[in-house]
């Protein structure tokens, strides 16, 4: 009847999607504090310094020159600014003339991957991983190819290296990892460099590295290297969501690298697979916003104490986890071989975790643990009776 | 090398992008005020109630409860507000769960058609036509069927029904018109709605209207009639950019009328078309704003006033025009066959138009007045000058 794979996509929808709606009407239903919502990374973490910053340029800027289209890359203020933020503060290569200002991290992803692919090219991901990848890449036409991850969810660079093939266009990486908090170590990204280098010059075109990054500043231990500085052929995606909390209001970036092979050309195709996909502009308040904040932060404290206590209390409970080292997330062991049926009983305690088969391994649930500390608090009864039931 | 559509749509950029970007570079040059820039609709029609609301807005929510995602069709009560305002003031059916929140007009041009078509099938347009709807149509994989009109840009329905085939899943038109100003009558959609009715039993299958409304409130004459009363199976896509003055800040709607066939699954796959073009909710800032003004407008004089001066003036001078009902452009006739050669001609006077070619017929300039009065002045003995030289 309508387009097939858009008809399905919006019938079955996320499941973070999905359990982020059921938590907003169960909120309405039994009480906000009565229900103990992990599901989604909605941040909130306070970052004071915005709302203020806001309203002076309301007041400061001219309605018309505020509000008006932008240029469709971004104002060149904005771009100035990220580039000069990747150069001085991450020691990476930049250049105003090749950010792109975007709608947010998926818009950053829909579009990189519409511009990179052409149809039946390849894009490899790490299990487990962000579920929206495989709709962006299906979108652009390309197809998905999953790679597994080692033991407390490392690259596995022997079974990515049997998995790449001339049709390989493209390897996403995301670290800080969503869902697992793995933070990818200089070591590790140094040999997929180099695993990436010698398959691009075997079959005589590159292999382009992605790297979504929208939780680079949430780290608990090493710093994530950043990754132009290692491999040329690079592109970042970046969005302010969770660093400024601002998820809402759709704002991030793709930096090409000016490294890159035929990086004008492809910064042509991320202005036509942004213009194709109906992205004018990004938001233009927002724009003149994180033109003045882009390297800032919002006070993290919130989730490195939230980390900190519910790992150790889960895991002092006797839940299974491998310690976060980054992101805002607690990958845990599912206390039964399914997760999705882990996951609904969990919900009968008004715990709201989402199960791993969405991110494409089982076994496991996400805690998003961006939460109000009250949150974190009020649910630890919940988990201790949870496992009771599984130790009855 | 690259997606060679996207790469292609980059490199050559809109001719109105183009221009617009020209237009910024030349009034750096040579100030702002020498530059008489008509190309590209960046309305500048005061709304000053909305910055003091902005404001109210941003000093009364808690900054993680405003910026946070909403849920992706939009937040329930600017969904409410919009269905309200078309049954209170447009008279028309509306239903708030079959209303989609977007990042502005041309993102709910993208989604409505990745949302309908399936390969190989047809939308058709009416020439002039925004060139984007070209671009929007082929990224879902369809194909523009281009109708012709009759003189003074009039729906050829005659034209149309010989064009109508059951590969057609959609008829998508643009009251008050871009690029002409146009504005349907009731007799003339009405006609159009049976046509379609006829064309739909006959195919077993319904043709959509597609209702691109942009310019709803923008006329000079009759009120253009609410499609949705005329005709069952339309789709409203709206934008407050011209409205409100908020082009950069990206905020629109879709409304899948509840009297369209199969209703739900259409909206199911407008959820499934905006998740897979990285879409994940519209800017959450500006949803709360237009909650509040989702009828409202800014003070649209300018543009009146700048129509009857422009109009005035120049077919006094002898420029051919017709005199617009809708929107805020002007069409006038080239002075020459080739409107390219006519529009790069007035550049050299530093009179920025956009020549007809792009918008799918030859031998006109379209003229975007939604500019400040002193534009429209200044540009007078421009265009004198423009036109003594084709007299010499």
């Amino acid at each position: 009847m309508f387009n097939k794979r858009m008809q399905t996509l919006g019938a079955e929808r996320s499941v973070i999607r999905e359990l982020f709606e059921y938590a907003n009407a169960r909120k309405a239903e039994i009480g906000a504090d009565k229900v103990f919502d992990f599901s989604i990374g909605n941040p909130c973490a306070p970052a004071p310094q915005l709302e203020g910053e806001l309203i002076r340029i309301l007041r400061e800027t001219p309605p018309s020159a505020l509000h008006g289209y932008t240029s469709a890359p971004g104002l060149w203020e904005a771009r100035q600014a990220i580039a000069g933020h990747i150069r001085a503060a991450l020691g990476g290569p930049a250049d105003p003339a090749l950010v792109y200002l975007t709608c947010g991290a998926a818009a950053s992803l829909a579009v990189i991957l519409a511009a990179l692919l052409q149809r039946g090219e390849e894009c490899v991901v790490f299990a487990p991983y962000f579920p929206e990848y495989r709709v962006f890449v299906e979108n652009a036409g390309g197809k998905l190819v999953v790679a597994p991850t080692t033991e407390r969810f490392r690259p596995d660079l022997a079974a990515l290296e049997g998995l790449l093939t001339p049709k390989t266009r493209a390897v996403l990486v995301n670290s800080p990892n969503n869902p697992t908090g793995a933070v990818y170590t200089e070591g590790e990204l140094r040999a997929l460099a180099a695993l990436l280098q010698k398959k691009s010059g075997q079959y005589g075109a590159p292999i382009y590295l992605l790297s979504d990054e929208p939780y680079r500043e949430l780290f608990y231990g090493q710093r994530p290297p950043y990754l132009p500085r290692l491999y040329k052929n690079t592109v970042v995606l970046y969005s302010w969501s969770k660093s400024l909390s601002l998820a809402g209001e759709r704002i991030g970036y793709i930096s090409v690298s000016p490294e890159c092979e035929n990086a004008q050309t492809l910064f042509d195709s991320v202005c036509g697979a942004g213009r194709s996909l109906g992205y004018v502009c990004a938001p233009a308040l927002f724009q003149r916003l994180v033109s003045r904040f882009a390297g800032e932060t919002a006070d993290l404290t919130l989730y490195r104490e939230n980390r900190a206590r519910l790992y150790a209390a889960l895991t002092q409970m006797g839940y299974e986890c491998a310690p976060p080292e980054g992101a805002f997330y607690l990958f845990i062991k599912s206390l039964e071989p399914s997760a999705s049926a882990f996951c609904a009983r969990a919900k009968k305690y008004e715990l709201l975790l989402v199960p791993s088969e969405s991110f494409g391994v089982g076994g496991y649930a996400r805690l998003s643990y961006c939460v109000p500390r009250a949150v974190v608090e009020g649910s630890l009864p919940a988990f201790s009776a949870l496992l009771g039931e599984y130790r009855k």
